[in-house]
């Protein structure tokens, strides 16, 4: 089969490899990979600026789905032939992050989905429902269950609030349509007027553009009466944090889910006890929110918003397309038919 | 002012008395009413069936709306002319129920909105969206509200999620249009056909008649591919609590908020056991929940139920359209214009 | 090596095997048993009268601790020669329950204790703190995992609250272990003075014998000046789950964790509801709950109450000590030095 | 009666005055100042760094306790004699801060405790226990409930669980009291070995000296094996909270509730994100954590460190010395006997 790996190095590079097939060990799924889907990380594990373990050599890209093709002797929860994609951190089922998570993520410690098929713990499995295709979900596990996760992180999120995102990146896009999905209402900050558009187009209510309007967070209170929104995904960390925390309601919640716009940055502690904000991170989420992510996503049938899809053999051109940052919603590579 | 008083005794009447319009005191706020609604609670009263304190001679009716004529020095949180309702306990702002909540208890401690004039505390006070009539409004603080923290009450409600309800009263109804914004899945069983009908149109994805399918925990069942829905709102208490553990799924809640079928009946604590559930009673709301209702209400442009308006003069027929059982939403009396 | 297996039936026997040592799969950990513990399900489970999944000619008991003598390839989270124990449901690492937990369960789905080796998945390891026997930490898995997921089920265990427990079976005497670390005032019903005494002894403020004072609630409300108790760990079922709800607080929870009276009974629905009452059910809990009550048993050098120990030939004699009631705390069984 | 109020200007004074007492409202309680406390933001307030809305001429501090000496007429919770303190912000009572409870708060909106009678409404009395004198009871509505809302904040303080506190002021020695009550271990950071060895004495496992270990959250991490505790309570703000992020765990939480140490500093994003952390902030809590402080305390009998008790007429002497910064535990003013 044919797998891409990494090459060696601080700055690794990306290798195609022809290997045979994995045989599953006892609990493992061998999945016959149909699409994957790449995520800002994938980048920045090449340009050296991600931390944590990663396995020398490993193949990259933790989003993708496919087919069941095989299965080990002690597998309770698929079968050959079952639609499926899979949990980043296959034994984070339920319940907050725990550090042993992260000693199983599928395209960072355990090989990922570039490749033609992929071994996975069965606790990493999730069903596709019939709606939706794989190229569809290959674009979910990161960016989708990270933006359920971030929306219900310090509270849950209810029918009638104010949701704040930022860009058009993966986790922006599907907190749009998450957050529509729960009742919320949402608002958006973007670089463009094209980009504010396409949200609007997407269901924003309103949108910012920051280039033209660097004080955004100040449009943001006149857009809720000065009383800031519920909730602020906050995905490019360093230059939009203190602007967030001047833009979300006395009492309301910040989730950290990226730092597109570097790694400094800080917010003074004053703002957060100003305020009694609630600010925290998120890495993703358990397999519990991909499957009711799915479940809702199934009722109301919502696609995902794919930015254009690379055949596999033009995997290097997918990873230029998302580096340009010209990209609305998701990239993805097609693997097999 | 004419105002409606019960007469004395454990089964009290209804008398009309002219009286003195009331001074506000210093945190009290003077409100012309403009409409009032009925709830399963009054007529319960009048039968001598509803524990708890009551005033002597006090006015029904826990619910309703107007217009604010008179504040007291020490208010802050309305001005003469707003549009407003009132939670029904006055001083539970927030956070879980605690019993001195119940000291104070419009139509029941304190004098209700069967009156040309209401006297609140500001700690009640609600503001209305504008889109809402006072009719509407006059709907929501005991039945919409309970549904809202019912929805809410052991686990937040996710998009997503199915929900079960019971019957075409206030209660149920308000069920049907919270869990939809939220984007969860309403099932619902009735008494007939007409019913069910009116229930699909509302937004029921399927309806159960359980006249004609007794057993429809397990046509619930079936229609959640065995698994059980994840909410239970149980209004009738006595005659459906057993099957509403059945129809619940594994680890989900049953939230009690009704006895309309009447005081005794018996859950097996294995059942509540085998099935991981949770089980919790709720008596209507903060106001924090109410405000949260309004908001998401005048988003989704959600307009209530009403089954029929009464002129104030004849209070006596909308007690008696309630105890027919034949209406299907909220029974309301038009006080002013 | 030594195993007991049921035999076949509904009713099933006890059997002596001796058979090769099993070889770890990738993610398994095979431990040397040192001790193994008994609890009410155990036996019910000979008795016929358990539900769920059971291994055919399985090894019986979820509850031991023993000495990690190899370990698979893919293991990640413990090496040769650690003290350890297991979590019931190995794959149950956080968050609320999932039925697809229940399809590995230590003693019921997989083999269990009652042998000299046993192998489990390496998500159900927890590690023994230095101060703890083998023969204490074999008696946790089950009984003191439930009392700390009981005590805080639907919500959080707090500093002077008070909890009621019931008898002085495991879950009961480690509900009072946990509750007193947690700086909770803990009051208990039982059988006899003596009994009583012994509760006494063991930290509990006050005991009401339910024998001599079979309207314990009442008891109950008056040692709470006719507040009722924040929290009941109701273990007995049938004959208690009335009492239990009349005993506390409004607004309270009653956590059920047994059935040891009985599987009828019913809670009115009215009871919950005028109250304000949480019911729910629980078995067991996540391994980050028996990591966490460790932590804290470590912190305080709590010992858990051990009954007797028999030796491991003489197993079916501890079967008969839990059959006789008799007991105070766990019934232990040492299989090896 | 004698009453301290502030003098105009952005940096007021305190003048005494001679007044007569005032009668209460319907829903007031007139209270006999028995004791008044002391916290930072009073020196705050005198100093013009302490935001919010203030009173013009009003008398200061939030903190204090006394005996009922009048009631008004609608007035339930409380009678003439009986032993008192009132939560800061009167109706805030219970669930999470809202801005509408800013409103109103004694010492700041409403006049405080610097008086010889106090007059406040109902719905924010509790109850002394007996063994608590008025002194010590003074001492806990703004510190107290703090320290018990921060411990609980972002998630419910567990047994065996580490908490870090920052310095010997009012909320640090109620957090290791309260901490210990709990049953969790207390790690902490002072200015000196003098009061590293009062913070051992009152309970904590280990102290560090941050002047002669600067790098004091690389002590605080080998004392926790390099996990990190599980909740910080971070007291000083600009200057320790980059530290006390660096020494929570994966996953943990930072309770922000003062700002000693300055307005500025802030906290990289990528810190939060990076370790999953749940950063939040508070201003004191509601009667409903007041009460439960209370009962804890009574429990345990637990007694508030004193630092000095200054007569009423000396109340200058007593901000000087909470301006000193040596004292140890709460600055207190004895008005009445």
């Amino acid at each position: 089969m044919k797998v891409v790996r990494w090459t060696s190095g601080d700055k690794p590079g990306l290798e195609l490899h022809d290997e045979t097939v994995p045989t599953p060990g006892p609990y493992d799924v061998l999945i016959k990979v149909k699409a994957a889907s790449l995520n800002y990380r994938d980048q920045a594990i090449l340009d050296g600026e991600y931390g944590g373990p990663t396995k020398s050599n490993g193949t990259p890209l933790s989003d993708g789905a496919g087919e069941v093709v095989a299965i080990g002797e002690a597998v309770t929860r698929t079968k050959v032939g079952d639609r499926v994609s899979a949990s980043c951190h296959p034994h984070w089922i339920g319940g907050p992050p725990r550090p042993e998570y992260q000693l199983h993520s599928l395209g960072m410690t355990n090989d990922g989905w570039l490749a033609e098929q992929i071994l996975v713990h069965e606790n990493a499995i999730v069903h596709l429902p019939d709606y939706m295709s794989y190229a569809e979900a290959a674009s979910l596990p990161c960016a989708a269950v990270t933006a359920w996760t971030g929306l219900n992180l310090s509270s849950p999120l209810q029918a009638g609030e104010t949701v704040l995102i930022q860009g058009t990146g993966g986790v922006a896009l599907f907190s749009l349509q998450v957050a529509t999905m729960f009742g919320a209402k949402v608002l958006a900050i973007t670089s463009s007027d094209e980009k504010a558009e396409r949200l609007k187009a997407l269901g924003a209510a309103a949108v910012v553009n920051y280039r033209t309007h660097p004080d955004w967070d100040k449009e943001i209170l006149a857009l809720t009466d000065g009383r800031g929104v519920d909730k602020t995904i906050d995905i490019a960390g360093e230059k939009t944090i203190v602007k967030s925390a001047a833009a979300t309601r006395k009492g309301g919640d910040i989730s950290l889910v990226g730092f597109t716009s570097g790694f400094g940055g800080g917010l003074p502690p004053i703002d957060i006890l100003a305020r009694g904000l609630h600010v925290a991170g998120t890495a993703i989420g358990p397999r519990a929110n991909f499957e009711a992510l799915l479940r809702a996503m199934a009722l109301h049938e919502v696609h995902p918003v794919l930015d254009q899809t690379f055949p596999f053999a033009d995997y290097q051109a997918a990873y230029q397309r998302l580096k340009s940052g010209n990209h609305v919603g998701k990239v993805v590579i097609g693997v097999a038919n």
